[in-house]
């Protein structure tokens, strides 16, 4: 087993060239959001805007539109219910499941959603999709491919048993029986990262982060660093890491550490992180 | 009689476990905001979710969900119109009244909620609740409960003349003809708290408090408080606490100071708290 | 003439009494904003709230609903279509117009608030308020106004060309004609307020404020301010002192002072005039 | 060829004149924001008035308008849909384009705000206008013009490919086929501005800046700066050099500076302008 360190994720968060434009920092679509659960992609889209992604699409029920816009203008925002192949075709990331629910429209979301990805893209399921995944008797499809579940998700999806999770040999397997290439955020109280054949342990962060909208700022921080970095797994550490350094530094000063908090602290993270690469 | 004091609050503020989970930290249902008043349920929302609760949930009137969202994306909204039971009986705290009103749909959503409520959680009654319990007949349930009244409000519950609620007597049998078990929280510019056969009054805070929206903080709090430290009592007494000694912090660079504004310290305020608990 | 000093604001802005609460300071309502020009109503509301109202509602177009709670969840709004009588009986200082426009609704709604005040409350009339009454054959009604004109709106309110209105005697005259008592803020790159008789000059503030919703911003602060302090004139004087103060402050460092940054600047300034208040 | 210096900005960004009034610093219309880019005329919006244009409207979308009064009170707000041209005829500079789709509904309030605008106005077209107009075979109109593509959409409305848009000659001759007089802000990760026979490069900013929306403020900066001073020309330059000065100081905290963050920081940087302006 390895640790998610410092290291890995100044190896990551390079200095951009100097000649670029934000066509090469990723198109990003999130797909999320019902009628009771619009918070979870307004905190998905802050997360993945301020770790740099180029462009940021939202697809979501059409009453998060006005907050989401409210509160972060540099996105675009389209109804979930229309067009949603043709959005997610000129995606190269795509997250979809915070705050999505479970109702059949929900299912039809997601299911619409994994038929239009293609393997040239990266497919990130959070929340509610990994719900959906578990017992539906789908297969992941063939198209790199991020899980992000907490502990009660994981033991849905992939029958491991919370007690038995610390194994990582069944977590392993369980993961390849699911998809021979797809990544594994396994959260709990220390959040391991299954990924090429390693395992990944997390050792910063703390119980200051145990409050609700964590995932869905981590899972918007994934889709905006994989959107930006390469490989996907390298992408994935190094927001797994920032994310928790960010609630870590940030728990200096407060019990505990709201998830829009931590996205506004992104960009100086970054910066940090950026100085010290090679 | 005791004094609310700060050694009180480091005493329930204590350090979280490094291996914990969100769940551990409470499920709070708001349930109020009318169709003016939404802005009661926001400050109640921040101010639960700054506290540190686990999962807040806001049931309300439609129009707040897209305000309350642009402010908060960490909470869930739902109509307070649909499955209003259903919502309460998925939650550990139940705070009602803030901002409700007095009309016959609040009349019906305050009843739903009080007929939902079992044992096993906590119910706040806070505001419009208060007002509309009063004269009308019903008794408080057989459930933990907190009541939160201003000195109009506890007159018209109680039948004890604000002239004569510095009588502690007086407002103890009052409170014991309403419920042998409920938490009182009587609001005025010296705050007194009526449990466990003792009652506790505060000394830190001071007129630059005056102003609308003050209540609906405190409310918050109180549930974001109770959602996370045992017994309830010394919960209500921190949180009574920390919200008049953040008020206090505040009003030495300002001539009032703004609900919302206290809500944001809360979370620096409980971090010098926890640093102070044994 | 006088000049309105820094003494004047010192002497009005007085510390307040340790043992009170939010009704002393004082019940605003705030009529205004129409389906295009929402934000002057969340500027008034804002200015009133960072002065110290005690309770504040906005009567306003639906539509301007969802920002201003999104915004400052510490008012009340209501339709200004409907019970717009009942609710300016409610209140003791009634501020109308900003951003009111001028149609045949704006007209009815200015009608029938001028009809429902009585001599116990403040009528404040800014904005369209004023541009309705020039020419409308309309007379002011036996109760406490302030009027807050522009130049322009001044000249057609009262008949006094812009070129003529440094002469205070010819403002003063016309002020006589129009109503007894009413107190005249006549808004220009030196304001001058009419009152007691006398005529008082404003010398602070500068160019850096000649932008969008000013006026609004200070509206606002008179309404909060004449909620506080007597006599009326001495609150006008402070506020229209503090408003342009608190702005040249600001100038330091911005070239434009942007009307919600003033607000959020209120609570601080007023703190300094009470420390320094006899 | 000429550099974009700080001298530039410098001269042009002078201290305002002690007695002045909103009305001098220009009333600007912006048109845009459709349905799913709403976002764009937030940012405009925001650069505009931080710039110090004295009046600031928005014609757009009507889900647009909550999200923009709660982001930014200080503009008017009307439907794009209706009297269109009345407001471009009380304006005196007109912004359109940014996020306003290439539909139908989109060409004709293009057209109609064409139609409406005259020779003394100012009118910039910004991103999807800039579309529109290439191979529409439309003519620019006989008034003063600035377009901001970037570089396909000046691949596309001029013919010029990306590869050959080093070449100055080129780019001139181009512009100079479109229209005898208009200013060209040719966006790259070395904006050029092409004006008065004169090309002038920019020499601050870099990668940080490339981020969704970052077009946005800066239209909405030419929109606020051109408003204010004169000759144009001068001013585009002053708002080019401003826009990406901001953004290098950002930069030092920031791997990614966002727009809306760019936007807060304008009064601030025009203050130390006007403070070195002679």
């Amino acid at each position: 087993m390895s640790k998610i360190t410092k290291n890995i994720a100044e190896s990551v968060v390079v200095k951009r060239d100097k000649n670029t434009y934000k066509g090469r920092f990723g198109r990003v679509l999130i797909i999320g959001g019902n009628e009771n659960m619009g918070g979870a992609v307004i905190m998905n889209a802050q997360a993945a805007v301020y770790s740099g992604a180029g462009l940021v699409t939202v697809a979501t029920h059409p009453d998060n539109k006005a907050p989401l816009h409210a509160r972060l203008p540099e996105v675009m925002v389209t109804n979930y219910r229309e067009q949603l192949a043709e959005q997610v075709a000129k995606a190269e990331v795509i997250l979809v499941g915070s705050g999505l629910g479970t109702a059949a429209e929900a299912q039809h979301i997601l299911k619409e959603t994994i038929e239009a990805t293609s393997p040239d893209q990266l497919l990130i399921l959070d929340g509610s999709a990994l719900t959906m995944f578990s017992g539906s008797g789908w297969t992941l499809p063939a198209v790199p491919t991020v899980l992000t579940p907490h502990q009660m998700e994981w033991q849905r999806l992939s029958g491991v048993e919370i007690a038995e999770q610390r194994d990582q040999e069944k977590n392993q397997k369980a993961l390849e029986r699911l998809s021979s290439s797809a990544i594994l955020v396994l959260k709990s109280e220390a959040t391991q990262v299954y990924w090429n054949h390693d395992c990944f342990e997390l050792t910063v962060g703390g119980p200051y982060q145990a409050t609700g909208g964590m995932g869905d700022t981590l899972a918007g921080m994934i889709a905006g660093f994989t959107a930006q970095f390469k490989p996907h797994g390298s992408a994935v550490l190094a927001a797994v890491y920032a994310h928790s350094a960010i609630a870590e530094e940030l728990s200096q000063q407060a019990y505990v550490t709201l998830p829009s908090e931590i996205a506004k602290r992104i960009p100086a993270f970054m910066k940090k992180l950026a100085d010290h690469s090679s």
